[in-house]
């Protein structure tokens, strides 16, 4: 079973925007067992479109169009899926209803009749309602093959392609059972695993295959095995699963079934009823940014004190000018103190501080550019670790990020 | 003149990577004129790379192709290049020093024959030298047109484009003048906009396109013009901008040439010697986040509390507990006051601040999923005001935070 993605839209084309909807679909289409044949990127331009709608269905048993459903003018999708279906366009009562309610809730500017337009669909489309926004989904078969459209705005498309597009596909089609397992690593490079590992790796069955995914600090091995016998499968990996976890005991975090790192975090922390507050300087409020991402993270976050200002750290933080005068506010003592205060200010179980220097100059610090200390209090100890991110702001604050979920989640764990 | 971007690799087509090259390849290109005519990703895969090298002849002026050139087995681009060209590999051997020098300078392993296999190039090629890279890039035309390889490391490719493939595209074409000018604005949404400037874009010259880009409560205005009259164009394009800024004054941002919008801020910030503290809540730390993922932050940015437990709104913002019983976490009173006492404790020149429920389900207040508080306080006034912005936790997170740089750009540069 192949798919080809077609993504519509001039500002893919002259690079004002990149296009992650793709990945997300080659993501989640190879995991019910969809092989996408191409991804090809066009114009908003009718005979652009229809060509690229015929080769996909030259090459392709799914076609999945992405973009072009907006109000305005220079988005032609719609009319020109029409066309292709030989189709009119008629109006759904019900997205009609949606769109006047979307409007009356939540904008503020009275609805107009470009608005109201986005209920117009193919008289021979299944209509997918889109939950987040105006323009629905929608899903076209011809000669056995199925073409679906969806909008182009991220999470209107992701939602409608987990709670519809998937579900109706199943329905549609009997796919090879696939099963992928990915568990997330840190702290040990890509190479460094494979050595570890490489008598395991080698003993793996035909049909089980497993990938390293490194990024930034983490390392995700992805086990993915495909056969017509489900329970071999399933009960195959979970045996090479548990071959494999005593192996990389000390750098296994969680499985990614689980959420990412932070989620899972936060449910460990749920689980033993522990909280935590944190006090950011280099990494800017992205540890809470990305703690607070998860639903229900107030049941574990107490909350943040981002002290960027050097004062901020004595005033609010109650570090000691002292501290920051003989060491610098990148150091050990201003890390630790940071981490020790935070926890006792927000009256939580765990104190996690970042200070250091993301980059691109010095700042308030003679500290090296990338240099950052992480620190954790607990009721009985603070301890810190310093490392050195390297040069570039963003994967500075971003290895900051995940190096400190690190050591937060082996502290969690001890025993 | 049009290019046509040919993407190499199975990882684009699982998803497993995010294609970027293809929109710095797409920005680049546009900017000398050249107009992307589309962008495909294929397999590693002989027929399929075959097959679309074809296609983007018949298409295009110009085929980029990016990736597949690596020293391992799957990499099969540079072989297939060679078929298509009914050519043959020799050695060049000036990379092949190259690569035996980047080996013994950077690289602890030692030098394979696979590594030096990298030094075939096809005969009719003219090779571009990979400074970053063992994978040269390679140069060839058919019948007029030109086919450029180029390795998919993303900073090896763009070194390339920008120092040898773009001069050498110059010295081959004329290009016809292009221009591109983007305007920011916020708080009006994509058809209300287009209602509103709808004169002005009909009487728009042909050589004139507008596109309307949203996204989350922004909308990106992009006048791009074309023409072989580089005077014409400009003044043309200045003109269409001078009169369509007096439609849009009251949610106009900046030109997107400037940055994000809280890079404009900033700068707007800096300028005038002001700073900002934050109080976030149902944000919890991303509007921090942005602001300082901008280098240089430290200047007007002194930082920011996430009081995410009710609790640490009264004891480290000073909200009192009467304001909260009276009118819950998430309110007028609540919200003001955080920003009121944000300023104080940070000393700073405006305070933010955000209170709200982001969802999925109530939390520690009544009010409905997606009710959002944002405050701006200052030396001589506070005032703040209520959105719904929907049911989608990361929407309503990334809304409110785009809607408070709105408003705090708004405060900024009041007269």
């Amino acid at each position: 079973m192949t798919a080809e993605i077609i993504t519509i839209g001039d500002e893919i084309l002259i690079g004002q925007i990149v296009d992650t909807n793709s990945a997300f679909l080659g993501k989640v289409l190879n995991k019910i067992g969809v092989s996408i044949y191409q991804i090809t990127s066009v114009q908003d331009d009718k005979a652009h479109i229809l060509k690229s709608l015929q080769e996909a269905e030259d090459n392709a048993d799914i076609i999945i169009i992405t973009g072009g459903l907006g109000p305005t003018k220079d988005d032609i999708t719609k009319h020109t899926i029409c066309e292709y279906f030989n189709d009119t366009l008629v109006e759904d009562k019900a997205v009609l209803a949606h769109v006047e309610h979307l409007f009356s809730k939540y904008i503020s500017t009275p609805i107009s009749d470009l608005n109201r337009q986005q209920s117009l669909v193919p008289s021979k489309a299944k209509v997918l309602m889109n939950q987040y926004g105006t323009a629905p989904g929608m899903w076209l078969e011809k000669s056995g093959k199925v073409f679906v459209s969806l909008p182009g705005v991220p999470y209107e498309m992701k939602a409608l392609i987990t709670n519809k597009v998937i579900p109706l596909l199943r329905e549609k089609y009997h796919f090879p059972f696939i099963r992928h397992k990915t568990l997330l690593t840190y702290g040990l490079g890509e190479s460094a695993i494979a050595n570890r590992i490489e008598d395991w790796q080698d003993a793996l069955p035909d049909f089980i295959k497993l990938a390293y995914l490194p990024n930034l600090g983490k390392v995700r091995l992805r086990l993915s095995g495909k056969s017509v016998d489900k329970t071999l499968l399933e009960s195959e990996i979970d045996k090479q699963i548990a071959l494999l976890l005593p192996q990389i005991e000390d750098i296994f975090v969680g499985f990614e079934d689980d959420g990412s790192i932070e989620a899972i975090l936060g449910k460990q922390l749920g689980s033993l009823g522990k909280t935590i507050a944190i006090a950011e300087s280099c990494t800017g409020g992205q540890i809470a940014k990305a703690i607070t991402t998860n639903a229900g993270a107030s049941k574990y976050f107490k909350g943040s004190v981002v002290s960027y200002a050097t004062k901020s750290k004595i005033n609010i933080l109650g570090v000691s000018e002292d501290a920051i005068d003989s060491h610098s506010v990148v150091s050990k003592e201003v890390a630790e103190s940071m981490a020790i205060n935070v926890r006792k200010l927000f009256n939580s179980d765990y104190g996690l501080s970042t200070t250091g220097n993301a980059g691109p100059s010095k700042g308030d610090s003679d500290a090296e550019v990338g240099t950052v200390w992480i620190a954790i209090a607990t009721e009985n100890e603070v301890y810190s670790e310093v490392f050195n991110f390297g040069n570039h702001r963003d994967k500075v604050i971003m290895k900051a990020t995940n190096k400190a979920f690190e050591m937060l989640q082996k502290e969690i764990l001890k025993k």
